[in-house]
Parts: C-alpha cells; sequence; structure tokens
C-alpha cells in the first residue's frame, strides 16, 4: 500500500492529476488545537506553480478545504480531512501518452502494474501534484512542531552544477525562503536562473539537490534498526517524485575519510552535551542526538521535456518518437522545498512518541 | 517501534551484542520451501569477522540454530525462528563507556533514549552484531528469490578515496563476492587493503561505498508514494549501522544534468520493452521497469577507533578523554555486502505481493 | 488510531455527524474494475434513515460522490475517496449534551480522551452516521465478492424478546433484504414493528441481535492467532457503534455442550470435504473451512432516548436531569444489517490474499 | 499475518506445538523494570497442565528463560525475548491425522492453507501450547498494569450447564485464582468438577465460560470505530484457541431490554463521575469510561475427543473413522483463564498511548 504513512500520525493522501479532487486526511493530531490558516496558506504557495517564467504556466490555486476534523474552529480529535479541487484540467487527449509511455515517467511501470488501468491524465496518481495534500500535512505538521521549538528549513542545495554555499552543519541555518531563490549565496541567483532558462529554451530540465535542516530538537527521539529517524525521512522523502538520492549529515562524503575526521566528539556547552563537529547530521543509531539534523535530497531534471524522444507503442509493440505538449516546469527543485520539508516533518513527528 | 519490518514478509529482529541469543523472526515465508543451509551458511560467512588482519580479531562463529518453522525439513507456515548463541563474550568493563559515552556511536542517544538503562555491552541493539539475524533473514529470501530469477550482488564501490569501476547500470553485474576483496577491478584490490591496513596502524578507521544491483526482475513491482521500492530499500539499508547515503541508478549525479541526458528512452530488446539507459536505476514512480534496480550505500568509518577522544561524563557532567579498548573494524565496509543484500532482498520481497 | 483498518485493501474513515462531509478512502482495489453505482445506491438505502416512523425522522440522502479513484468508468488502482456531504444538519445548540454527557453515549468518554475539544454536534466522528461511509466500502467489497461467488446476506435475528427464526448453520440463506423488515419468519415482523413502536411510544428504545451469513468462500482462508477470521470481524463489526457482542458458529451455546455435540464430522459431498454440521461457523483455527461462515452481534438499545436521564455537568461537577431533544432510531438494528454485512465483507476481503 | 500483534507494545509469538522452542519477543516495554519473575512463574502455573485429574496428563514444565532484552537486570529498552523448550514432545505417529483432519481442529484448514506442509505434531501453530508464549507476554504487562493500580482478574463464568455467580458489573471482583477451581460461588466447585469427570469418562468434553474483569483505569483509554478497546480486546481473546464467543458488559443480554433499562446515567461518587450501573461494561463509544471493564467469552468444548469419529482421508478422498489417542483436556477452560487475562491486558496495553 502506497498512500499512507505513519504510526503516532497517520498521513492518506488520495487523488489524481485531473480527478475531480485530491486531497489528505491527518489522523493524530491532537485536539484542541489551532491551525493558523493564513500560514498554511503561505506555505503551500512556496509549492505553487505559475510564478513566474521558471515554473510551469499551469496555474494550480491550490485553494484548500478542509471538511471534517475541526470543531469550533479547532481539532477536535477526528481526522482532518483536506481536499483541492482540481480546476486547470485541460481535457486534452491523453492518449497518445497512454500508449506509448513517457521516459523518465511512471507511464509504463504504472501500466504493466494497472494492467492499464491507470489514470493517464496529467500523470494521475503519480503526479507531482500529489505533493500538495502532503504539503497540507507537512504545512500542519510544521505548526505543531514549531510549538514545541522545532524549526524546519530547506536550501537550494544545487542546480544543475550551480551550487549554493552548503549548510554549516553546526548551523545556523538561515530561512531563505522569502528570496526570489532560496539560496544561502545571493550570487547564485542569476546563475540558477539562467540555467534554468537556458533548459526551458533548449526543450529541456534540469534537476538539483536540496538541503533541509531541523533545529531545536531534544536527544532520544527515535529508534534503532528499521525505524530510525534515517529510515523515515528517507521513507517520506523518496514519497516525492523525482527524488533518487538522500545523505545525512556528511552523507557519502564520511565514506572517503577517516574515522578520527568524521567522529564527532562529545563537549559541554552551556551545560548541555553537544558535539563538536555534526557530521553525524543531529542522528546517531536512528535516534536524535540533539544536533541539528541535516541531510540532502537529489532530484533528477523533470521528466517532461519537450523534445523528441523514442518510446514504444504498447498496442503495437513498435518502436516510435514521443513528443510531449503540455507546460512543465523545468527545474521541479525550485517548488520541491516545501514537500521536502513536509516529509521530513511527517517523518519526524511520527516518531515523537 | 523498529526493530520489525515488513507487511507480506514479516522481519523481527532481537537481541543485544551480549545477551544469550540473537535472533530473528521470520513470518509470512511460504509453506514447503526447503532452505538450502549449506548456502545460506556460506552467505553469511561473508559477514563474519575474524578472516584476517583486515577485520576484528573476534571471533563469531554466526552458527545459527532454527528452533521453529519447519516440519519434515521444509518450512511449514509458522513463523520461523532463528538463534546465534552469543559465545565469544568478553565479559569486561563496560563502565567507562556506560559514562562516557563513544563519538560517533550511540551510546549518548541510547542512554537518553532509555534514561541510562540501555544495555552498552558491546553495543547493545545498536551492534552491528544485529546484522547477523537480519543476513539469515536476508539469505533466506534471497534462496526464494533466486528461484524466481531474481539475483542480488554487490561490490565494493570505494574504501576512503579509492574506487573500484562502477557498475554499468545496464549490466552485466560479475559475481565477485568469492574474490579476496569483492571488487570488480582487480587491480584496486592491493590499493585498498593498504588503505585499510594504514588505517588500522595509525589507531583510525576508514569508510567506502557500496554498490548493489538486483536482475532477473519483472516490471510492476512496487508502489507510488511511500512504499515505492526506493522508499522500502532505502528504509531497510538504513537499518545497517553506519550507513549514511544512499542513492538509485544516477542518484546524485542525475541533479547535474540535462533531462535528455538523464531520461531513459524505451526500446524493444528480443520483444521486451526496455530503456537504452539505466540512469533510473531499475525503478520509475517507486515502481519496478524491468531494468535491474542499482543502488549505492555510503558507510561512514568505523567509529570505534583506538585513539583518544574527548567525550563527556555523563555522571559527573564533565570534559574527559575516551580511549576504547578493544577488537574492532578499521573498515566495516568489507563484512557489510551481505547485510546490503539482504537488505535489498527483504524490501523487495515484501513488495512482491 | 482508529479510522483505518486493514492490510490488503485499506479503509480509512473520516467525518463527523455535522462536518461538511464524511467520507472514506480505499485503497487497494484491483484496477480495471465496474463499479455498479445502481446496485451501491441500493444497498445505502437500507441504511438510510427516514423510511417509514420505525426510523428516524431525519433525512440524510447519502448520496455518495465518488472524487478520486477512477478513470474512463473504471478503478484506476489509486485510492478511491467517496464523500457524502452533510446536508440536514440542525445547527441547533449542543450545549446542554457538551456539558452533560448522554447516558449510553460516548460523550463523556470523548470528553475525557479529547480534553473537551471533541465535536459534540451530532455525536461527532461518534454518531452512527460514520457507518455510510463504511457501506460505501463495504457495499464496493460486497460487489467484488460477489464476482467471486462469496455472498453475504443478514437477517433481524431479535428484537428486545422477539426471535425469528435461526439461520439453519449449514444453509440456505434466504436474501430476505427486500421484505419489510428483514427477516426469515414473516410472522415476526409485526410482533417486531410493534415493539419497535412501543417502545418509541414510550420515549424510549428497543436493542436486537442481527445474524449473518458468508456463503461460497473457499477453504484456507485466514491465519490462525491474532489475525484469524474471528479476529477480523469482531475487530471490524465492533467499529459499529452499539455492537457489545459477538458469536460464531454456535457460539456461546457450545460451551453448555459436550464436544462430541459440538464437534462437526467431515464428510464428502459431491466429491468436495465439508461438515456435516457447522456448529464451527465456518471457521477453524482462524481459517476458513469453506463452511458458510455463520456469526452473531448483539446491539443494545439506542442510547438516545427522550426521557429524562440523570447525568452530571463537567462544567460544575454536579449532578443533574437531562433531556434528549432530536429525532432518533427508536432502534437501529433496523438500518443496520448493511453495517453488519459490510463489516463483514472489509474483514473478509482484507484476510483474502 | 498472524502471530504478532500490536502498535504501541508489539507482540511476536513464535514456535509450534513440538518445534524445538516456542517463544516470544516482545517490543516496546518500557526501559529500567524489574521483573518479578517468581509472579510471573506463578501466573504461568495457572496455565499449565499436569495439576490434576482434570487436566491433561502432559507435564509441560513451561520453564522460560528470557534470552535478550534485559541489562543489569532490568528491561533495557531492546526487545525481549523469552523461549521455552519444548522437552516433553512425545515422538509418536501423526501421520493419521495428517491424513485424516480431526473434527474441531484447525487440521484440515491447515492442510488447505499450507498445501499439507503444516506442521501436524501437537497441533503445531495452532496448539494450545501456544498461548503459553502469550501468557508470558501477559504476566509481564500485567504487572506493568498493576503498577498503575490496574488489576486484571477472572473466574469460570460456566462449565456446560453449571453456573458460577455472575459478577456484580459494578464490582468488586474478588480475586478467586488461589481456589480449587477460580469460582465465586464455592459452592458450584464440586458440580463443575464432576461435570468434567463425567465427560472425561464418557471420552468426552465439555466448554465454558470465563468471566474477566479490569478495574483501577481512567477514563479517556481507546478509540473510536476500528481500534476501540472492545476491538482490541476481542481482536486478542479471539486468539486463544476455541473461544467462539464475546461479549462486554451486559452484552448480549442488552438486546433484549429497553433503553431506559441498558442506559447507565452519570452521577458522581466521592467527587468522581461514575454511573450508577455498569452496562456498558467499562467502555462508551470504544474508550474507557472509568468503570471496570467486564466481558465474558465462550470457550467450545475441547475438540480432541477419544470417541471414534467421522472424517475423510485426504489422499483417498474417502470416508473413514478417526480414533485421537493422547492425552487431552476434557475441558480447557481450566486452564485458560491467564490467558484471557493476558489477552485482555495486551490489549488494554496497547490502547494506553
Amino acid at each position: 500500500m502506497s498512500n499512507y504513512f505513519g504510526n503516532r500520525i497517520k498521513i492518506d493522501i488520495f487523488g489524481q492529476s485531473h480527478s475531480k479532487a485530491i486531497g489528505v486526511t491527518i489522523e493524530g493530531l491532537p485536539a484542541g488545537i489551532d491551525i493558523d490558516e493564513d500560514k498554511l496558506r503561505e506555505f503551500l504557495k512556496r509549492r505553487a506553480p505559475g510564478r513566474d517564467q521558471l515554473t510551469t504556466g499551469r496555474k494550480e490555486a491550490d485553494e484548500y478545504e478542509i471538511i471534517c476534523g475541526m470543531a469550533d474552529g479547532k481539532t477536535c480529535g477526528a481526522p482532518l480531512t483536506a481536499l483541492i479541487y482540481n480546476k486547470d484540467q485541460h481535457s486534452k487527449d491523453y492518449s497518445n501518452i497512454k500508449d506509448m509511455p513517457r521516459p523518465g515517467h511512471a507511464d509504463y511501470t504504472a501500466a504493466v502494474k494497472y494492467d492499464g488501468y491507470n489514470d493517464i491524465a496529467g500523470g494521475g496518481k503519480f503526479s507531482g501534484r500529489l505533493t500538495a495534500p502532503m504539503c497540507i500535512a507537512g504545512g500542519i505538521i510544521m505548526q505543531l512542531l514549531e510549538k514545541e521549538g522545532i524549526r524546519i528549513t530547506s536550501h537550494i542545495y544545487s542546480i544543475k552544477d550551480i551550487k549554493d554555499t552548503p549548510y554549516d552543519l553546526n548551523g545556523p541555518f538561515t530561512d531563505v525562503s522569502n528570496r526570489e531563490l532560496p539560496v544561502l549565496d545571493k550570487e547564485v541567483i542569476e546563475p540558477m536562473k539562467a540555467a534554468v532558462l537556458e533548459a526551458k529554451n533548449r526543450l529541456d530540465s534540469v534537476g538539483g539537490i536540496i538541503e533541509c535542516a531541523i533545529t531545536g530538537l531534544r536527544a532520544g527521539i527515535g529508534e534503532p534498526m528499521f525505524d530510525g529517524i534515517e529510515n523515515l525521512i528517507s521513507r517520506t522523502v523518496f514519497a516525492i517524485p523525482a527524488v533518487k538520492g538522500i545523505e545525512f549529515g556528511r552523507g557519502f562524503e564520511a565514506a572517503g575519510i577517516y574515522g578520527s575526521e568524521n567522529n564527532d566528539e562529545f563537549c559541554l556547552s552551556e551545560g548541555q552535551i553537544v558535539t563538536k563537529t555534526n557530521n553525524h547530521g543531529g542522528i546517531l543509531g536512528g535516534i536524535t542526538s540533539g544536533m541539528p539534523i541535516v541531510f540532502r535530497a537529489a532530484f533528477k531534471p523533470t521528466p517532461s521535456i519537450a523534445r523528441p524522444q523514442q518510446s514504444v507503442s504498447l498496442s503495437k509493440m513498435q518502436e516510435g518518437t514521443l513528443e510531449i505538449k503540455g507546460r512543465h516546469d523545468p527545474c521541479i527543485v525550485l517548488r520541491a522545498l516545501p514537500c521536502v520539508e513536509s516529509a521530513a516533518a511527517i517523518a519526524l513527528y511520527d516518531a515523537m512518541t
């Protein structure tokens, strides 16, 4: 089963790109909490398309409606369900894609799995659009976490070969969500924009890496083995379409250095036990150390590109050429930051029993 | 909960490094199958220490006993439980570690989580020793997968800065498990050995990367979102202590290239739909494409190093210096290959409903 | 977590009695099936109120809308979500109930659990209204089961002290769903109606027992121990408000007889292994025997009665008298048959891996 | 999956009647607790056979060994696994039962489910012997519950047609576990013994009902719908072989009375909100009310009887006569009380998040 995550909190996402509505049911929210809906809308806007020429021309208002789970303006202990009605559906013909799967997409694997009955319109249940309900859940949970002093931030670590300054693993982690592009080093904004536009102009796309940090955590959250924090976060982050890799703390780099370089020695800071360095990225043995959690998620380039590509007609079992029409993001990384933050929030909150 | 994984197949691992026994209960094996125990023992040997000067001097026979789940030499539908009795336990004094957590280990995070009641001896439940029962489960499941033509192989992709030839993502994937070091390019064996010995001699350790490939899969296995193949494999692979990163197919590299470079075009090969390239690593939308699954897992250097390190006395809340005695692997990557294969096997089999 | 059931099929119910909508998400339906919506509507009508003077005067159209999970008129492998918008909500004042919990209801236990933030309007998430989405799920699943030759029927076994003829445990199990009251013996219809009306007239209510049978099952479905068919069915049936007991086959009666009377001997019938009698109610060791499953569920009388009842003011911690206004069913058994059938269908389908 | 239960606490039972060992893994016990092993052994003795002529002549010492999960005499946060080695296995020939399933047993259903590979010796995984590890888990959890003032007691409500005085649903619930037979009314001891012996002498068996009460619970534990307390307890109680029915509070009787008779009015007692009567058996809307939980479980007569019974040869597909040799309990109710208490303890503790 796929659209479902959690134990303490349960997140159940439903809908297809072009179904009447998409949405999410969240069970396990404490009763009696206020949801700051203005803040939630602001959060969702960071994911919404249509902002400028860097993102898809589609306009998805992403206006949600909470249809249950509240009473007198507060959560009431019942599952909270929020819907987003799909308005901007182009009722265009998807039969070419149905017959000839798009490279890099789930068209072919879904056709095999669902015997050809999968909803192909707009990518169906595999659409990046399904990250909108994930962000509703994530945005609400981030509000809960913030009340406990836990803050989740992210920045664009790289787009194609253009790299932002990485986070210092010990922090601080500046909030750059309001910048034109959410990067630490403003000098990389123009080169990144240029890289995206160049890809767009050559009917192509580019990928990138998002770096995410979580601060304010106490030590002792998580479990060894299968339900460690790394296990849970990787499980939710890979739920975001296009993610192909994840690493925590110093990550892959740690594989190339000595133990004496990678080990983080313990020391005292203001009476608290901390580590001098944070190569472990806040997690030891699957359990939080109290240091910031830092991880990076690699996004492949948007698979939807306007160039002709080779594919195979499923009905004729014959090779052919496919051209994908439509409005697509030349770089989904720009819109994926709240998705990564949401995935982290959901995983973390679930572990905080 | 942590020591438990799965839906179709359930893996429940128990034991601590120095408890009377460690073991695993596997529920969901089909009834009526033979287990090739010679083959299983061979598989476990690849994880066992004490082979040479590259690994720890500890001798863990890892002789398992199946105590239930079989009748007349075949699985009988009941849960199968296998035990490994712990014999080579040094009843040494762990009180120094108990009070002064080892950098890079779970000593501190476990002490916080379990209010100081965690079993510290040999690392307790956080010990790499718990990968032995994981390998029992994995080894049995790999036998089931092989009957369906599915094969899992791995090689050392790198140790410190010494890199083996990477897999061609399209295969073939040569079985190198019998080589002195499981690498594709025999020229790197001596340099890798030298790097490990050098680390050992300087009372240090090194990390590395393991690359794993799975072939023989049909298309259509897996789910979108939270239970995709990437989600499941990453969840099980992060259960192996010291893993800090994972990537599928072209992984992090895909973030730096164009969509037109990364997309894998579909074509026909012997009447089957395949992709020309395999940058997607066999998984699209969480679902297998029929192409080989290829992933890499990054291991940090063994945190147990003999050099003095700074830590904090938990009882005195005072900084101090810790020296770790004992016999430790200067590079756990050498023994971790069957663990990675097992994690992949468990995740994959669970998805094959 | 409460509103969620299943492994093979996942049922996630949401909504409160007076929230904007209630609904259900079903994950795990096979792709490519048709849903006979006329048949589903007929099924839901059996649960709907407002039919006659025996049920509540409230009119709940229970018109559902499927908002996702379908493509081209068939299921598409994506979760199917169906909504029922709440129209007939009396925006009356529930503050008296909020302060003074109704005997026999969940008002008090919910107030304690949710710190007083529970939605009290119409019973909130504890309302019998939430059985409507359960019946949507059940009705759809029953259509799947019917395609495999599995049929679920039920009748009113008793209302108060008036008993219908019980099922012969070996069958056949006549479909009486179209009768004025779904009973086997038409002679009990008038006495039952009289009993309900008498209760209504004395501002009271009555309970009853529903007997349910499932035929067409193959042997070998289910598991021993915690996930046996009895375990699963009892778990789903107790999800229906007001159920206080369940028994399978000869049930409690079996506790009073000899083993030689209760054991069902095996014999051959048309080349098939069957049992002569069916005291075991189709389940042995948690697993189906191929004989019909028969069980009975006991419903307490509707707790909402118009008589003054003693309760306690939660704000004043002072005893007082409560009078419940509103339109209530004097006997919910009349409307609960499709709920019991749905609960059985969901449990059974989940076990049919 | 079957041998596994829980969320907060996880119980994983393994073993067959005649495998080398049976056992249980418990995950989720708090770290740092003492287990009173004398008390646990006393508890297990209540389930053990071989006490007198009323129970089977088999001697199962049921001596368990804890092989992990403890450090320095206390739980350490790691899963606790306890084993019972099977000593008194008669290596007799089970081939007759293998071919000709015993009426009332799972022999036939297991043979179908597991394609004939099921372990038939002693009933395999379907044996009542598997309630021993359930009682280890239950006994440990009852010790945890007692520290919170929660007490679980039970008595024999009936054997065949001989009834003990039922519990007053409001309590008190006298501990009668030390009596020759655990009944409230000592006058029924001799008649009950006579009934069991009479059954034994006529090569037959008898069933009975166990009534169980749980006191000391706070209000507010549990969930509506699928994970209510009734749902959880029924799920665990039906895991005990031979249970065919369960009812809570007034149970089936409530179906025959008026709402005004069944509703439990709220009042104050020593400043606490209680109900005057306890027909609801301590659970409203799936959630504890703070009143005692009372339930009854119906046990069918032991299916193993020495009389010749008709069955079918699976290999020849031919009817025949079966005679069961061996030592069997003429009435398992006598030994099932700690099993029922354990099932209740496990379910309840799991709900107490």
